[in-house]
């Protein structure tokens, strides 16, 4: 079969990325934030052929939420210093981190407790940051514990660049000045946490408060989304644009609603209902969206683009991604980094 | 490596199937709608392992939501009488299933329009059933229109194998009384399209309401989510078991709150939060869960037992379920007819 060269060839439910969209999104951070003030998270696309254009944007360390990601990461050549930002205690999959390692920086782990250390080093990880709980309740230690656990991890043996603190709680907040207020109070923890670990590294932040860190001693911030957006992220007037968005085909058309074949095992639901410009969306079964139509009818057959929620969950449930120049099709990305091995 | 057989050495997140639970469902299923009164919907598990089990249970006849589902059922052996019941307009995928077409019966597909009907029939489709709108707004045509398209139907050459009418917004009523009064009300409608279109199936029906079918005129119930359950369904008190869970490992444990590493990622949360026995689930991330244990403080490195709120999405996020037997593994199951091709 001849690969599509146009959206309304894709077999559906696909991911469409717009190629420009996408473009002036890391234009835009890389501008903000260039080079290693930024470590994209790759989480937010799980696409290598994306990291590389966050590289090619001149970021050269990466975020990773899975130990596969990494791997992922590394066997495409991006693993320069890559980041696991959360804690892991298999030993194989800890080991396969640390074979993956290439000084000088190589692989990263976020740890929080004696335990998460103790798996890490006894699995052969040479990296740690300190992850210390700014507010959102998850992982990550008491700020006020932070210097002891610096010293278990380099008593293992470990080599402490530093903390990270995720400030996911202050995340979507749409009232930006108390947003700000509240970004400083919780990086106040986390700095008072590098002053008892030390290391070069303070990592913090997201697409949400990637602006916010420029006086708050955060050395990297650790943004994913702002790649290619979501209806979430979209309320809160970021200079980044939707660039993702599934399309469907219209499969019926009732009087009153219409139904495309983009259900909710195709779009991460847990921010809610997907949208559709011109269309009030009615509700998402698994392989199907009901709508209605705001100006006119569709017909059985065309093609309807629907905006997700939540774009993190949205990419994991696809196995490739379409980049698309208005309705050319100039790209296909394998979704590379899906699910956990 | 060798094949983990013990619940507390699989590497998480993890779908994990009591193979007691799981018998005992498709055995009261089987009792209940033996053979072919029974059309297993797939799109549950996504597991031809599990299919084949329904098989070996008296059913002959399965139901897929996706052509991929389809052509693995057929390249799993299981392809004696398979109903594709979603409407498809894509003709390289009408194509493929109707290459895997085998008299008798092999693929019928659910058709409800004119366009549909004419993209089955010129992609080489030999068999379908009129899909009536017996109340949920989805796909399904007019009742009305049903004899109509029988005949357009016939005069493009398909076989009219019936009807099917899916009572979805009935499937979930608490009221067991008054949903049964609904379902009749509902499948009034379907008979009347029967009368019009002809054919030996009337296909309706879910787990929610199997056992409401006796004097609807429906020959076959549709059900799928029987097999495994989840906490949506549990609410019913339909005499199936939660036979499939999502295990995760404990990665932090802070004052008041823990961590397991199921997150949004590896859940379906389209109907809310999942559950904890004997915890307060507070929220997911995309890889992280926060509870709070209610009875005793959980141990970083212990394995908890989460339960989907909805199966039919969390078991299309992942690549592979564990059959167990108490916390004993005893086999492994591709999740394969993921994805859409």
């Amino acid at each position: 079969m001849a690969s599509p060269t146009n959206v309304r060839d894709l077999p559906t439910p696909a991911v469409v990325i717009d190629v420009h969209a996408l473009g002036a999104n890391l234009a835009t951070m890389a501008a903000a934030r260039p080079g290693a003030r930024l470590r994209p998270h790759v989480k937010a696309h799980k696409c290598t052929a994306l990291a590389r254009l966050q590289r090619a944007a001149g970021h050269t360390t990466f975020t990773c939420a899975t130990p596969r990601e990494a791997v992922a990461m590394a066997a495409a050549g991006l693993g320069d210093d890559l980041l696991l930002a959360n804690e892991v205690l298999d030993p194989q999959r800890l080991a396969a981190l640390a074979a993956l390692d290439a000084p000088p920086d190589g692989v990263t782990i976020a740890v929080d407790s004696d335990a998460t250390i103790a798996a890490a080093a006894s699995a052969g990880i040479r990296r740690c940051l300190i992850d210390v709980d700014v507010g959102l309740p998850r992982c990550g230690c008491d700020p006020a514990a932070a210097g002891r656990l610096a010293d278990v991890a380099r008593s293992a043996g470990l080599d402490v660049r530093g903390v990270m603190g995720y400030e996911g709680h202050l995340m979507a907040l749409e009232d930006r000045t108390k947003q700000a207020e509240l970004v400083t109070e919780a990086m106040a923890l986390l700095s008072a946490a590098h002053r008892d670990v030390g290391g070069d590294i303070v990592s913090a932040g997201g697409t949400g408060t990637f602006d916010l860190h420029d006086a708050t001693g955060v050395t990297e911030v650790q943004a994913g989304s702002y790649a290619l957006m979501d209806t979430a992220y979209a309320r809160l007037g970021l200079p980044f644009a939707q660039a993702a968005s599934v399309v469907g085909t219209v499969v019926a058309v009732r009087s009153g609603h219409a139904v495309a074949d983009v259900g909710l095992k195709a779009l991460g639901m847990d921010h809610g209902n997907p949208s559709i410009d011109g269309a009030t969306v009615w509700f998402c079964s698994d392989e199907h969206l009901t709508f209605a139509a705001e100006l006119g009818v569709p017909s059985v057959g065309e093609r309807v683009r629907v905006l997700p929620a939540h774009i993190d969950p949205t990419m994991s449930m696809h196995e490739v991604a379409w980049l698309v120049d208005g309705d050319e099709v100039v790209d296909r990305w394998a979704i590379d980094m899906r699910g956990w091995g």
